[in-house]
Protein backbone atom coordinates (compact mmCIF):
# COMPACT_ATOMS: atom_id res chain seq x y z
CA UNK A 1 0.00 0.00 0.00
CA UNK A 2 1.12 3.36 -0.82
CA UNK A 3 0.73 6.50 1.56
CA UNK A 4 -0.82 8.92 -1.03
CA UNK A 5 -4.36 7.11 -1.94
CA UNK A 6 -4.04 8.73 -5.45
CA UNK A 7 -0.89 6.84 -5.99
CA UNK A 8 -2.34 3.61 -4.48
CA UNK A 9 -4.99 4.31 -6.52
CA UNK A 10 -3.11 4.06 -9.40
CA UNK A 11 -1.22 1.38 -8.30
CA UNK A 12 -4.05 -0.97 -7.41
CA UNK A 13 -5.39 -0.94 -10.86
CA UNK A 14 -2.27 -2.61 -12.26
CA UNK A 15 -2.12 -4.65 -9.37
CA UNK A 16 -5.54 -5.69 -10.06
CA UNK A 17 -5.75 -5.77 -13.57
CA UNK A 18 -6.07 -9.51 -14.18
CA UNK A 19 -8.92 -10.25 -11.22
CA UNK A 20 -10.60 -7.05 -12.71
CA UNK A 21 -10.88 -8.01 -16.56
CA UNK A 22 -12.02 -11.29 -15.41
CA UNK A 23 -14.66 -9.59 -12.75
CA UNK A 24 -16.42 -7.68 -15.83
CA UNK A 25 -15.80 -10.49 -18.55
CA UNK A 26 -17.57 -12.98 -16.33
CA UNK A 27 -20.35 -10.74 -15.05
CA UNK A 28 -19.53 -10.71 -11.97
CA UNK A 29 -20.47 -7.17 -10.92
CA UNK A 30 -24.18 -7.76 -10.44
CA UNK A 31 -25.53 -4.12 -10.61
CA UNK A 32 -23.48 -3.71 -13.76
CA UNK A 33 -25.31 -6.81 -15.11
CA UNK A 34 -28.15 -5.73 -14.13
CA UNK A 35 -28.44 -1.78 -15.29
CA UNK A 36 -25.69 -0.01 -14.92
CA UNK A 37 -24.15 -1.13 -17.98
CA UNK A 38 -27.10 -1.00 -20.27
CA UNK A 39 -27.78 2.60 -18.72
CA UNK A 40 -24.43 3.73 -19.75
CA UNK A 41 -25.12 2.28 -23.56
CA UNK A 42 -27.85 3.55 -24.19
CA UNK A 43 -27.18 6.81 -22.91
CA UNK A 44 -24.03 7.11 -24.92
CA UNK A 45 -25.92 6.49 -28.19
CA UNK A 46 -28.93 8.77 -27.43
CA UNK A 47 -28.58 11.83 -29.93
CA UNK A 48 -26.50 8.95 -32.65
CA UNK A 49 -23.00 10.64 -32.02
CA UNK A 50 -20.58 10.06 -34.48
CA UNK A 51 -17.58 9.84 -32.23
CA UNK A 52 -16.85 8.89 -28.37
CA UNK A 53 -14.02 8.71 -26.41
CA UNK A 54 -14.10 6.36 -23.68
CA UNK A 55 -12.36 8.02 -20.81
CA UNK A 56 -10.66 5.00 -17.87
CA UNK A 57 -11.80 2.19 -20.47
CA UNK A 58 -10.50 -0.37 -18.54
CA UNK A 59 -10.92 -3.93 -19.94
CA UNK A 60 -12.83 -2.13 -23.16
CA UNK A 61 -16.05 -3.43 -22.85
CA UNK A 62 -17.97 -0.08 -23.42
CA UNK A 63 -15.79 0.93 -26.30
CA UNK A 64 -16.44 -2.45 -27.85
CA UNK A 65 -20.25 -2.03 -28.05
CA UNK A 66 -19.89 1.94 -29.01
CA UNK A 67 -17.49 0.04 -32.11
CA UNK A 68 -19.73 -2.46 -32.88
CA UNK A 69 -22.53 -0.03 -33.01
CA UNK A 70 -21.15 1.68 -35.74
CA UNK A 71 -19.51 5.04 -33.54
CA UNK A 72 -15.98 5.91 -34.12
CA UNK A 73 -15.12 5.64 -30.62
CA UNK A 74 -11.42 5.02 -29.28
CA UNK A 75 -11.13 4.00 -25.54
CA UNK A 76 -8.28 5.57 -22.88
CA UNK A 77 -6.87 4.25 -19.68
CA UNK A 78 -3.72 4.94 -17.49
CA UNK A 79 -3.19 1.18 -16.58
CA UNK A 80 -1.05 -0.71 -19.41
CA UNK A 81 -2.37 -3.93 -18.21
CA UNK A 82 -5.83 -2.91 -18.62
CA UNK A 83 -5.25 -1.54 -22.12
CA UNK A 84 -2.95 -4.89 -23.04
CA UNK A 85 -6.20 -6.22 -22.13
CA UNK A 86 -8.54 -4.41 -23.97
CA UNK A 87 -6.15 -4.58 -27.18
CA UNK A 88 -6.10 -8.66 -26.86
CA UNK A 89 -9.89 -8.40 -27.37
CA UNK A 90 -9.62 -5.73 -29.88
CA UNK A 91 -12.49 -4.41 -31.81
CA UNK A 92 -11.77 -0.90 -31.40
CA UNK A 93 -8.99 1.76 -30.86
CA UNK A 94 -7.26 1.50 -27.12
CA UNK A 95 -4.36 4.19 -25.54
CA UNK A 96 -2.62 4.24 -22.65
CA UNK A 97 -2.46 7.66 -21.46
CA UNK A 98 -2.62 8.69 -17.30
CA UNK A 99 -5.20 11.74 -16.46
CA UNK A 100 -2.47 13.39 -15.60
CA UNK A 101 -1.23 12.92 -19.37
CA UNK A 102 -4.70 14.22 -20.89
CA UNK A 103 -4.18 17.04 -18.24
CA UNK A 104 -0.95 18.16 -19.65
CA UNK A 105 -1.67 17.47 -23.25
CA UNK A 106 -5.54 17.42 -24.16
CA UNK A 107 -4.48 17.77 -27.63
CA UNK A 108 -3.16 13.15 -27.33
CA UNK A 109 -6.64 13.14 -27.61
CA UNK A 110 -8.44 13.39 -31.29
CA UNK A 111 -11.68 14.94 -31.36
CA UNK A 112 -13.89 16.71 -31.30
CA UNK A 113 -16.09 14.32 -29.61
CA UNK A 114 -19.62 13.82 -29.77
CA UNK A 115 -20.03 12.19 -26.62
CA UNK A 116 -17.00 11.48 -23.87
CA UNK A 117 -18.36 9.01 -21.44
CA UNK A 118 -16.69 8.17 -18.13
CA UNK A 119 -18.12 5.05 -16.43
CA UNK A 120 -17.34 4.40 -12.84
CA UNK A 121 -13.60 5.69 -13.97
CA UNK A 122 -13.17 9.16 -12.15
CA UNK A 123 -11.91 7.93 -8.65
CA UNK A 124 -9.80 10.77 -8.12
CA UNK A 125 -10.16 14.00 -5.76
CA UNK A 126 -8.44 16.43 -8.17
CA UNK A 127 -10.78 16.05 -11.43
CA UNK A 128 -11.45 19.95 -12.24
CA UNK A 129 -8.14 20.63 -14.89
CA UNK A 130 -8.99 16.70 -16.45
CA UNK A 131 -13.05 17.13 -16.96
CA UNK A 132 -12.41 21.08 -18.23
CA UNK A 133 -9.53 19.42 -20.70
CA UNK A 134 -11.72 17.20 -21.84
CA UNK A 135 -14.76 19.95 -22.23
CA UNK A 136 -11.95 21.77 -25.20
CA UNK A 137 -11.83 18.20 -27.09
CA UNK A 138 -15.61 18.16 -26.87
CA UNK A 139 -18.18 19.18 -29.83
CA UNK A 140 -19.56 22.40 -28.65
CA UNK A 141 -23.14 20.43 -28.87
CA UNK A 142 -21.35 17.19 -27.64
CA UNK A 143 -22.59 15.77 -23.98
CA UNK A 144 -19.92 14.61 -21.13
CA UNK A 145 -21.55 11.44 -19.47
CA UNK A 146 -20.48 10.31 -15.93
CA UNK A 147 -21.59 7.44 -14.33
CA UNK A 148 -21.20 6.42 -10.69
CA UNK A 149 -22.07 4.84 -7.50
CA UNK A 150 -25.15 6.38 -6.44
CA UNK A 151 -23.99 8.81 -3.54
CA UNK A 152 -26.84 7.94 -1.15
CA UNK A 153 -26.46 4.34 -1.29
CA UNK A 154 -22.72 4.34 -1.38
CA UNK A 155 -22.92 6.40 1.88
CA UNK A 156 -25.37 4.07 3.19
CA UNK A 157 -26.22 7.35 4.67
CA UNK A 158 -24.16 7.54 7.45
CA UNK A 159 -20.84 9.64 6.13
CA UNK A 160 -22.53 12.05 3.60
CA UNK A 161 -19.37 14.18 2.95
CA UNK A 162 -16.46 14.19 0.65
CA UNK A 163 -13.47 11.93 1.43
CA UNK A 164 -11.37 9.00 0.40
CA UNK A 165 -12.66 5.47 0.99
CA UNK A 166 -11.05 2.12 0.19
CA UNK A 167 -13.13 -0.64 -1.89
CA UNK A 168 -12.24 -4.06 -1.13
CA UNK A 169 -14.01 -5.87 -4.10
CA UNK A 170 -15.40 -8.16 -1.76
CA UNK A 171 -18.33 -10.27 -3.61
CA UNK A 172 -16.60 -9.38 -7.02
CA UNK A 173 -14.70 -12.60 -7.25
CA UNK A 174 -10.88 -13.34 -6.01
CA UNK A 175 -8.09 -12.76 -7.20
CA UNK A 176 -7.75 -8.68 -6.21
CA UNK A 177 -4.36 -8.08 -4.77
CA UNK A 178 -4.90 -4.61 -3.14
CA UNK A 179 -7.42 -2.54 -1.87
CA UNK A 180 -8.56 0.33 -4.27
CA UNK A 181 -8.90 4.04 -2.56
CA UNK A 182 -11.52 6.04 -4.32
CA UNK A 183 -12.76 9.88 -3.27
CA UNK A 184 -16.48 9.40 -2.54
CA UNK A 185 -18.51 12.78 -3.45
CA UNK A 186 -22.13 13.62 -2.86
CA UNK A 187 -24.58 14.54 -5.55
CA UNK A 188 -23.59 18.58 -4.63
CA UNK A 189 -20.20 17.93 -4.94
CA UNK A 190 -20.66 16.62 -8.48
CA UNK A 191 -22.71 19.27 -9.64
CA UNK A 192 -19.80 21.79 -8.19
CA UNK A 193 -17.18 19.45 -9.91
CA UNK A 194 -19.30 20.04 -13.06
CA UNK A 195 -19.86 23.38 -13.15
CA UNK A 196 -16.48 24.25 -11.95
CA UNK A 197 -14.88 22.43 -15.21
CA UNK A 198 -17.78 24.21 -17.52
CA UNK A 199 -20.72 22.28 -17.69
CA UNK A 200 -23.81 22.68 -17.08
CA UNK A 201 -26.49 19.45 -16.41
CA UNK A 202 -28.87 18.52 -18.89
CA UNK A 203 -29.93 15.10 -16.94
CA UNK A 204 -29.95 12.96 -14.02
CA UNK A 205 -30.73 9.31 -14.45
CA UNK A 206 -30.86 7.06 -11.58
CA UNK A 207 -30.77 3.37 -13.01
CA UNK A 208 -32.74 0.94 -10.78
CA UNK A 209 -32.63 -2.36 -9.75
CA UNK A 210 -35.30 -4.07 -11.81
CA UNK A 211 -36.72 -5.61 -8.66
CA UNK A 212 -36.42 -3.53 -6.03
CA UNK A 213 -36.32 0.08 -7.67
CA UNK A 214 -33.17 0.87 -5.43
CA UNK A 215 -31.25 3.02 -7.32
CA UNK A 216 -27.79 1.56 -8.32
CA UNK A 217 -25.76 4.67 -9.75
CA UNK A 218 -25.90 8.07 -10.28
CA UNK A 219 -25.95 9.06 -14.45
CA UNK A 220 -25.15 12.85 -14.86
CA UNK A 221 -25.60 14.23 -18.36
CA UNK A 222 -23.70 17.40 -19.16
CA UNK A 223 -23.42 19.80 -21.76
CA UNK A 224 -20.34 22.34 -22.25
CA UNK A 225 -21.32 25.68 -21.37
CA UNK A 226 -21.18 27.92 -24.27
CA UNK B 1 -60.49 13.08 4.12
CA UNK B 2 -61.55 13.32 -0.21
CA UNK B 3 -60.91 10.65 -2.05
CA UNK B 4 -58.64 12.43 -4.93
CA UNK B 5 -54.95 12.99 -3.34
CA UNK B 6 -54.78 16.09 -5.26
CA UNK B 7 -58.65 17.68 -3.82
CA UNK B 8 -57.34 16.50 -0.06
CA UNK B 9 -54.05 18.05 -0.70
CA UNK B 10 -55.47 21.66 -1.59
CA UNK B 11 -57.80 20.56 1.31
CA UNK B 12 -55.40 19.64 4.05
CA UNK B 13 -53.96 23.32 3.43
CA UNK B 14 -57.20 25.23 4.49
CA UNK B 15 -57.93 22.63 7.23
CA UNK B 16 -54.42 23.26 8.74
CA UNK B 17 -53.62 26.91 8.01
CA UNK B 18 -53.57 27.62 11.47
CA UNK B 19 -51.19 25.21 13.02
CA UNK B 20 -48.87 25.64 9.95
CA UNK B 21 -48.92 29.25 10.51
CA UNK B 22 -47.59 28.87 14.11
CA UNK B 23 -45.27 25.63 13.35
CA UNK B 24 -43.35 27.77 10.96
CA UNK B 25 -43.75 31.16 13.18
CA UNK B 26 -42.67 29.05 16.53
CA UNK B 27 -39.88 27.55 14.66
CA UNK B 28 -41.41 24.46 15.29
CA UNK B 29 -39.63 22.32 12.18
CA UNK B 30 -35.90 21.45 12.95
CA UNK B 31 -34.85 20.87 9.64
CA UNK B 32 -35.81 24.75 8.61
CA UNK B 33 -34.24 26.20 11.59
CA UNK B 34 -31.21 24.20 10.96
CA UNK B 35 -30.52 24.61 7.26
CA UNK B 36 -33.00 24.90 4.98
CA UNK B 37 -34.53 27.89 5.59
CA UNK B 38 -30.79 29.68 5.45
CA UNK B 39 -30.54 27.64 2.57
CA UNK B 40 -33.29 29.47 0.19
CA UNK B 41 -32.54 32.59 1.26
CA UNK B 42 -28.84 32.40 0.39
CA UNK B 43 -29.95 31.08 -3.02
CA UNK B 44 -32.65 33.42 -3.95
CA UNK B 45 -30.29 36.44 -3.39
CA UNK B 46 -27.61 35.03 -5.00
CA UNK B 47 -27.28 37.00 -8.35
CA UNK B 48 -28.80 39.62 -6.51
CA UNK B 49 -32.21 39.69 -8.01
CA UNK B 50 -34.56 42.58 -8.35
CA UNK B 51 -37.48 40.95 -8.66
CA UNK B 52 -39.37 37.64 -7.34
CA UNK B 53 -41.90 35.22 -7.11
CA UNK B 54 -42.64 33.23 -4.02
CA UNK B 55 -45.24 30.76 -5.43
CA UNK B 56 -46.51 28.37 -2.27
CA UNK B 57 -45.56 30.83 0.49
CA UNK B 58 -47.58 29.68 2.71
CA UNK B 59 -47.68 32.04 5.32
CA UNK B 60 -45.28 34.33 3.78
CA UNK B 61 -41.97 34.53 6.25
CA UNK B 62 -39.98 33.73 2.78
CA UNK B 63 -41.54 36.59 0.93
CA UNK B 64 -41.23 39.26 3.98
CA UNK B 65 -37.58 37.93 4.05
CA UNK B 66 -37.06 38.86 0.10
CA UNK B 67 -38.98 41.82 0.52
CA UNK B 68 -36.64 43.03 3.99
CA UNK B 69 -33.88 42.80 1.35
CA UNK B 70 -35.05 45.04 -0.96
CA UNK B 71 -36.33 42.52 -3.61
CA UNK B 72 -39.66 43.04 -4.91
CA UNK B 73 -41.49 40.57 -4.15
CA UNK B 74 -44.73 38.86 -4.44
CA UNK B 75 -45.95 35.47 -2.35
CA UNK B 76 -48.84 33.65 -3.86
CA UNK B 77 -51.01 31.01 -2.32
CA UNK B 78 -53.61 28.68 -3.18
CA UNK B 79 -55.29 28.60 0.39
CA UNK B 80 -57.06 32.09 1.05
CA UNK B 81 -56.06 31.12 4.91
CA UNK B 82 -52.44 31.30 4.77
CA UNK B 83 -52.54 34.17 2.46
CA UNK B 84 -54.74 35.82 4.83
CA UNK B 85 -52.41 35.14 7.53
CA UNK B 86 -49.66 36.58 5.67
CA UNK B 87 -51.32 39.73 4.80
CA UNK B 88 -51.70 39.98 8.60
CA UNK B 89 -48.21 40.22 9.72
CA UNK B 90 -47.51 42.01 6.30
CA UNK B 91 -44.18 43.46 4.49
CA UNK B 92 -45.15 42.27 1.31
CA UNK B 93 -47.48 41.60 -1.03
CA UNK B 94 -49.61 38.61 -1.23
CA UNK B 95 -52.09 37.15 -3.24
CA UNK B 96 -54.58 34.13 -3.15
CA UNK B 97 -54.19 31.96 -6.46
CA UNK B 98 -54.27 28.16 -6.92
CA UNK B 99 -51.26 26.66 -9.34
CA UNK B 100 -54.41 25.70 -11.66
CA UNK B 101 -55.94 29.34 -11.86
CA UNK B 102 -51.87 29.92 -12.66
CA UNK B 103 -52.02 27.40 -15.22
CA UNK B 104 -54.79 28.88 -16.94
CA UNK B 105 -54.01 32.67 -17.45
CA UNK B 106 -49.83 32.80 -16.35
CA UNK B 107 -51.08 36.78 -16.97
CA UNK B 108 -52.18 36.62 -13.62
CA UNK B 109 -48.82 37.10 -12.33
CA UNK B 110 -46.42 40.10 -13.19
CA UNK B 111 -42.97 40.05 -13.96
CA UNK B 112 -41.08 38.89 -15.72
CA UNK B 113 -39.23 37.75 -12.09
CA UNK B 114 -35.27 37.48 -11.81
CA UNK B 115 -36.12 34.78 -9.36
CA UNK B 116 -38.91 32.27 -8.86
CA UNK B 117 -38.72 30.05 -5.48
CA UNK B 118 -40.04 27.33 -4.61
CA UNK B 119 -39.98 26.50 -1.19
CA UNK B 120 -41.13 22.91 -0.38
CA UNK B 121 -44.44 24.24 -2.10
CA UNK B 122 -44.57 21.73 -4.82
CA UNK B 123 -46.33 19.02 -3.39
CA UNK B 124 -48.98 17.88 -6.73
CA UNK B 125 -48.08 15.24 -9.35
CA UNK B 126 -48.83 16.94 -12.37
CA UNK B 127 -46.68 19.65 -12.22
CA UNK B 128 -45.13 20.57 -15.87
CA UNK B 129 -47.68 22.78 -16.86
CA UNK B 130 -47.35 25.10 -14.10
CA UNK B 131 -43.35 25.15 -14.79
CA UNK B 132 -43.81 25.70 -18.15
CA UNK B 133 -46.35 28.61 -17.70
CA UNK B 134 -44.16 30.02 -14.58
CA UNK B 135 -40.86 29.73 -17.18
CA UNK B 136 -42.54 32.50 -18.89
CA UNK B 137 -43.23 35.22 -16.78
CA UNK B 138 -39.29 34.46 -15.73
CA UNK B 139 -36.56 36.79 -16.61
CA UNK B 140 -34.78 34.50 -19.82
CA UNK B 141 -31.25 35.00 -17.56
CA UNK B 142 -33.05 34.22 -14.27
CA UNK B 143 -33.40 31.46 -12.59
CA UNK B 144 -35.84 28.64 -10.72
CA UNK B 145 -35.50 27.57 -7.34
CA UNK B 146 -36.78 24.05 -5.70
CA UNK B 147 -36.27 23.05 -2.58
CA UNK B 148 -37.97 19.83 -1.54
CA UNK B 149 -37.61 16.91 0.80
CA UNK B 150 -34.41 15.08 0.56
CA UNK B 151 -35.52 12.16 -1.89
CA UNK B 152 -33.17 9.89 -0.42
CA UNK B 153 -33.96 10.49 3.19
CA UNK B 154 -37.93 10.92 2.49
CA UNK B 155 -37.76 7.19 1.01
CA UNK B 156 -35.79 6.49 4.03
CA UNK B 157 -34.11 3.97 1.54
CA UNK B 158 -37.10 1.55 1.53
CA UNK B 159 -40.00 2.97 -1.45
CA UNK B 160 -37.71 4.98 -4.04
CA UNK B 161 -39.99 5.15 -6.77
CA UNK B 162 -42.64 8.56 -7.45
CA UNK B 163 -46.27 8.30 -5.86
CA UNK B 164 -48.57 9.56 -3.41
CA UNK B 165 -47.14 9.64 0.07
CA UNK B 166 -49.25 10.99 3.67
CA UNK B 167 -47.65 13.53 5.68
CA UNK B 168 -49.36 13.36 9.14
CA UNK B 169 -47.13 16.05 10.27
CA UNK B 170 -46.25 14.24 13.69
CA UNK B 171 -43.12 16.17 15.59
CA UNK B 172 -44.30 19.34 14.12
CA UNK B 173 -46.72 20.41 17.13
CA UNK B 174 -50.62 20.10 17.95
CA UNK B 175 -53.54 21.36 15.48
CA UNK B 176 -53.22 19.62 12.45
CA UNK B 177 -56.29 18.16 11.46
CA UNK B 178 -55.74 16.94 8.42
CA UNK B 179 -53.60 14.49 6.52
CA UNK B 180 -51.47 15.72 4.06
CA UNK B 181 -50.93 13.65 1.04
CA UNK B 182 -47.63 14.91 -1.25
CA UNK B 183 -46.09 13.45 -4.72
CA UNK B 184 -42.76 11.90 -3.58
CA UNK B 185 -40.48 12.38 -6.80
CA UNK B 186 -37.23 10.29 -7.06
CA UNK B 187 -34.45 12.64 -8.19
CA UNK B 188 -34.18 11.47 -11.64
CA UNK B 189 -37.83 12.26 -12.06
CA UNK B 190 -37.72 15.66 -10.84
CA UNK B 191 -34.67 16.03 -13.24
CA UNK B 192 -37.33 14.89 -16.03
CA UNK B 193 -39.59 17.28 -14.59
CA UNK B 194 -37.59 20.45 -15.08
CA UNK B 195 -36.17 19.33 -18.48
CA UNK B 196 -40.12 18.13 -19.50
CA UNK B 197 -41.07 22.13 -18.75
CA UNK B 198 -37.76 23.70 -20.51
CA UNK B 199 -35.34 24.55 -18.12
CA UNK B 200 -31.99 23.20 -17.14
CA UNK B 201 -30.08 22.39 -14.20
CA UNK B 202 -27.47 24.99 -12.94
CA UNK B 203 -27.09 23.45 -9.69
CA UNK B 204 -28.03 20.87 -7.29
CA UNK B 205 -27.49 21.97 -3.37
CA UNK B 206 -27.97 19.71 -0.41
CA UNK B 207 -28.12 21.84 2.32
CA UNK B 208 -27.02 19.70 5.47
CA UNK B 209 -27.50 19.16 8.93
CA UNK B 210 -24.77 21.06 10.81
CA UNK B 211 -23.58 18.32 12.82
CA UNK B 212 -24.60 14.73 10.85
CA UNK B 213 -23.72 15.89 7.79
CA UNK B 214 -27.54 14.49 6.68
CA UNK B 215 -28.54 15.79 3.96
CA UNK B 216 -32.26 17.94 4.75
CA UNK B 217 -33.32 19.00 1.37
CA UNK B 218 -32.31 18.85 -1.79
CA UNK B 219 -32.38 22.63 -3.48
CA UNK B 220 -32.28 22.67 -7.13
CA UNK B 221 -31.29 25.51 -9.39
CA UNK B 222 -33.01 25.55 -12.66
CA UNK B 223 -32.19 28.16 -15.94
CA UNK B 224 -34.66 28.92 -19.25
CA UNK B 225 -33.55 26.96 -21.93
CA UNK B 226 -33.27 30.00 -24.04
Amino acid sequence: MKADPTEQLRHSWEANAGAWVEAVQGGAIPSRRLATDAAILRAALAGSPRSALDLGCGEGWLTRALAERGVDVVGVDASARLVDAARLRGGARFEVCSYAGLVEDPGRLAGPFGVVVCNFSLLEKDLEALLTGVRRRLDPRGRLLVQTVHPWTASGGADYRDGWRTEDFAGMGGGFAEAMPWYFRTLESWSHLLSGSGYTLSGVEEPRHPETGQPLSLLLVARPVP
